[in-house]
């Protein structure tokens, strides 16, 4: 991967200077076209040996274009908001938006290498790291974010000579201390771990560019010229609409025999019956809620279902056994245009709860593969890939310590009619049925299909769905409250008790 | 303030739950109406004496009402990202939007309350505080927040019965420790604070709703139908256009004589005196950037001026000098429509830097005395306000240790016009000029006025304007290098030095 990053590049200051005034001009005017196409967002990975020039380049970008419409992220210790989230959080929350520059000093890759360097991870746990680095960055790609990612590379001498030379000069001093001889010293096993991780995260949409780092000018106009290249590339190539990419069909089922319509919608519970496992799940929720231990885990339940299922209802009987700051409920509605600005998945990212906090979704992520699959809101590829994609976002949440529980709120035909019917009565209830729920309707069928599919692509050991039968509300709701109670007070046992009290 | 509070109210079961079920409904569909309007937002500040049923109420409301629209905060201690910005930031990034409820468990005046009861602060302090919170709440009821503030008050004796009482059930016995009986202990003091602090902050808009806090019944039939009466007069009450409010005029000056007629905007700096002052200035501000102690404070720079009075160029020759890591640069635009569904100066709140950190602002909050008053996009009242909450932004932002330095770049009416003719004719400099650029040029004299009142109403001891005389650009970007970095420099120079190397 290095091989002709060794080379002795060079460029003469004369022919600098006058491919600088034009690479400048070039990408002002490319940028100015990606902020007024605001068709996707650059996203520029910067990475490398020590004192290969990454600030520097960074700087110059930064002086080349107008820093209006750039925004720089350095990743150092994380703060305490954001190590309560999964580690991808504060990337997540750092993407640029369409039409913007976004420059990440470090990323998701850095952590992973860190730790495989320094020995404090096996080979195995560095496959595993790599390979969710490979998802993530196609999910990306696939979301449209133009991603470049730059390696900044010297040789073990060449990196030795900058470091003296940067030490020698009294202005530049500060900026090598102890932790860059340190670096030094691993430059070998360094590079060990980095060769093959590049080759690996090297794809056709976002291969690695290698840059030799010795010479700043060389340096330079590499980077300049090849992002010029890459930027306008995108701006020129599909000035249209994106042709709608088709995925492989999935297997029609012949008969109609499916997890939904297995299930005994009509399971009997009665109004006593009911009052009891109330109290007593909704009491065991709330003790679990008010453990120490819960200070160290979080919580995310997700809740989708037909029209009319009882959704609201469930969600209800769960907050009422909950002290109202510690969750949120988040009610999914169509995004916001911040939202559309970015991946499909960054408006539930920005909802995680931090550490001793539920996070109450209604209506989640799964509306890429149930309304946007069904309504064609988006291509067939899109919703295909959104099974693996949301794998991951929930293995990321349950690795870091959230409990997932999802559930699916399953009434029959029948009983949705005599739902809707009775809303259209009741006052009160009256916002709770709009023509979109007739029509709905309409594709009963269809949301079958697409909701085993869900189920079947997404129920997975950590993060399970829950297939309630709910034509009856009370059998409904208790099992939504024991499920998620269960779930809380399983995840709780594994922390060892400490002493203290929940403030 | 609390003699009604302390008298025995009670309401027997029977009235309670007759009435329960007419207000619940009462309250979905006011809520209903809330979220289908979206005109305003609902924020309900809960305080009051310890044991009062401050959390039990919030409870019943995310109970009674749909917990979908209603996101409940409680203010604990600060995160780091939060106590890295001035102290109301937490606040302003919990607002709730349009259509929506909020519920602030504790809020601004928490710790100003706290800190004069345990005597960290003294009367003058306080009295500042109270002022402080004043205007604040003046300016979200200005911005159409419906702010309901709600105390929760027990008398001593009852505060000791409810105590003893909680202290007695196994059931609730976690919730009384050391500390609440502490608080008891204060009782006196903490009355002796707060009696006068509801008057104080009680004004026609926003008073404060004092609830007898001993008969849990009681006290929440009287949240709920206060609430349902006071959200329900306001959706009701102007369902047409919000009357344009007047404002007193300001004075018409008689001659052209003013602080921006009266700069020589024709300033003399010849090329090579620019090169020497540029690497010197930058230099300087690049080394106050990395000295240790600019991580115990931020900078927030506010670039405004006539169109193409170089502005661009200004805020490039600053960035050069600077870290891309520790900067970033907010082009302020069209506000987006998440921006919309808040209170004016939420836009600008959300982008304040952390400590070590600075944020250039390319246009700002300005625009509020500039731009909308012109051209009339806000009323005169809005804009005659904005003076007021403009310097109390500002005031929060310097008190916390940032530097707050700004900028106007003036040019003459033919400067201007030359800029113009030529930028049309430059390729990569001709998304700098639009049909817009023309139309506000034939504001000229406005937008004179405007900057003077701005000028007049804004430049403060703390955060004062620096005029630029721009028709020279190298004299212009000098001076506000030498501006930007003389008050770091000065800000620096009040931090005690320590060692240690900025990372």
């Amino acid at each position: 991967m290095f091989e002709s990053a060794k080379l002795k590049h060079h460029v003469a200051p004369a022919v600098y200077h006058r491919e600088e005034a034009k690479l400048r001009e070039a990408l002002l005017n490319a940028q100015f076209d990606l902020k007024e196409q605001r068709r996707f967002p650059v996203l520029i990975l910067i990475a490398g040996v020590e004192g290969a020039g990454k600030g520097e380049t960074v700087n110059l970008l930064n002086e080349w274009m107008d820093p209006r419409q750039i925004h720089t992220h350095a990743f150092f210790r994380p703060s305490d908001e954001e190590s309560e989230r999964p580690p991808n959080w504060r990337f997540w929350r750092a993407l640029p938006p369409k039409g913007e520059i976004g420059i990440f000093f470090g990323a998701w890759h850095t952590m992973p290498i860190v730790q495989r360097v320094i020995g404090e991870t096996g080979e195995g746990e560095f496959s595993g790291a790599v390979a969710e680095i490979q998802r993530l960055e196609k999910m990306l790609c696939d979301e449209g974010i133009l991603l470049i990612k730059y390696w900044f590379h010297l040789s073990k001498g060449q990196q030795k000579k900058r470091l003296e030379s940067l030490e020698k000069d009294p202005k530049t001093r500060w900026r090598v201390t102890d932790l860059e001889w340190d670096y030094f010293r691993l430059y070998d096993r360094f590079i060990k771990v980095c060769d093959p991780f590049l080759r690996e995260t090297s794809t056709g949409e976002a291969p690695w560019i290698v840059v030799p780092g010795a010479d700043a000018r060389f340096r330079a106009l590499t980077v300049g010229r090849h992002l010029l290249a890459t930027i306008r590339q995108r701006l020129d190539d599909s000035r249209g609409k994106k042709p709608a990419r088709k995925a492989l069909p999935l297997p029609v089922v012949g008969d109609r025999l499916n997890v939904i319509s297995k299930l005994e919608l009509d399971q009997k519970m009665s109004k006593d019956e009911y009052k009891l496992e109330l109290e007593k799940w909704q009491g065991r929720l709330n003790v679990a809620s008010r453990d120490p231990r819960f200070k160290n885990l979080s919580v995310v339940a997700v809740f989708e279902g037909n029209d009319s299922a009882g959704k609201g209802g469930a969600i209800r009987r769960v907050t009422q056994a909950l002290d109202a700051r510690w969750y949120d409920t988040v009610s999914v509605a169509a995004p916001t245009e911040e939202e559309l600005a970015q991946p499909y998945l960054w408006r539930f990212w920005r909802h995680l709860p931090r550490h001793g906090n539920l996070t109450i979704f209604d209506r989640s992520w799964y509306g890429r593969v149930l309304v946007e699959r069904i309504e064609g809101f988006c291509s067939d590829a899109d919703w295909m890939r959104a099974y693996g994609e949301i794998n991951d976002f929930e293995d990321a949440m349950v690795s870091h310590g959230t409990v997932v529980a999802k559930f699916w709120l399953a009434i029959s035909k029948d009983e949705q009619y005599r739902r809707f019917k009775e809303r259209e009565q009741v006052a009160f209830k009256r916002f709770k049925i709009t023509k979109e729920d007739w029509r709905n309707r309409e594709r009963w069928n269809d949301y079958e299909v697409a909701v085993c599919d869900m189920v079947d692509r997404t129920s997975t050991a950590k993060a399970p769905w829950t297939l309630v039968e709910a034509n009856n509300k009370y059998h409904a709701r208790i099992k939504v409250l024991k499920t998620l109670c269960s779930a809380v007070e399983e995840r709780l046992e594994q922390i060892p008790k400490k002493d203290g009290k929940r403030k």
